[in-house]
């Protein structure tokens, strides 16, 4: 008779897996997917290291994961400020670009290493799924926005991803450790404040652009 | 005695190397860096693959080097068309932003390999390196429009940055593959010009953003 797993093995492995993810996460926040060793990760997950490649197979299967988990919270944030806010696409748009901003100005490790840490290409390839993700939130804000009259016809699709990509490039920045350790809160306030206006002007702003003095 | 390279040695060298590089570039233009093998690169420059690897140490260092290159040439255009175009900071950093979009959608493999293709951290650790070359050029002269008044006060860095990750994030989606065979000449047009607006109004309008019906 085959080996077959009891529910409570089950259970039992599901538990161990989050674990190491609770802890490779801690570690990401901490100092970056560089800060992961595996050695060390299995000592905080209470595991043999041979162990823990039972769990994942590969640092790199690990870190995909990490990514995944910590991205969906960060989009679901962005979801839910589109969803909440009260005002028109512009507004909504504003706020869901500032908690963006915010929670990763807060968590610069993390930020930085889901943002911009050169990664594995496993790892980048989630990232350019996530950016998507956030692009495709954007472009409906934008398209009720075109719908509702508050915001200029436009291609959602191409100024969503331009104000994705706009946000966290214009976030690599400030996120570096050398100006994170600089940053008081007014300067952050500041850098959220340009960094939110250059995205709302390039979705608002669709009338041709020269008319004399810049506006 | 030490064995000493001739001179001619050390020249047949460089050009068996700059030939290797060469056969990547195309490579890399053709299909990306998942389409560069090993044992193809080397059969195309006429090595054995175990010579090949006497130039380059690891598939890493090889396209690191290729994405450099690669870059260097585009970076180049976009100084080049920031100091040759007549007129204003604006229409200078226009000019160079549709250079490097046209570029783009004209090599869309290239582009697609040197601006979103998951690649090893080697080789994204350039990449980040070269976004910061791109954002210094344009930062210099969005200070210019700054100084001689036609851009409104702002943190050249930081809008710079964030322009420079709208049009390469904008960009991801018409260079991927579908979207490229489905596309004709004037949809590119109008996609460049989207992207120049959208990264345009980022700069030119600084003033507070609401002032009635969108602009």
């Amino acid at each position: 008779m085959a080996y077959r797993e009891t529910e409570k093995v089950r259970n039992r492995k599901a538990a161990t897996r989050e674990q190491v993810l609770q802890c490779a996460l801690v570690l990401v926040a901490q100092s970056g997917f560089s800060g992961i060793q595996m050695t060390q990760l299995a000592k905080q997950a209470k595991l043999a290291t041979g162990t823990l490649y039972r769990y994942f197979p590969s640092k790199e299967s690990l870190f995909a994961e990490v990514f995944k988990r910590a991205t969906e919270i960060e989009v679901a944030r962005v979801e839910r400020a589109l969803q909440q806010t009260s005002g028109e696409a512009p507004d909504r748009i504003e706020e869901a670009l500032r908690v963006f901003a915010r929670r990763a100005l807060k968590a610069p490790n993390l930020a930085w290493a889901l943002i911009a840490e050169p990664v594995q290409a496993e790892v980048d390839q989630q990232r350019l799924e996530y950016r998507m993700r956030y692009a495709r939130l954007f472009a409906d804000a934008i398209q009720q926005g075109i719908d509702e009259g508050s915001l200029p016809l436009q291609r959602s699709m191409l100024s969503s991803t331009a104000m994705v990509g706009a946000i966290a490039e214009a976030l690599i920045g400030p996120l570096a450790k050398v100006s994170r350790e600089m940053m008081v809160p007014a300067n952050q306030q500041q850098i959220i404040d340009d960094i939110l206006r250059f995205c709302i002007h390039g979705i608002l702003c669709s009338a041709e652009r020269r008319q004399g003095a810049p506006l």
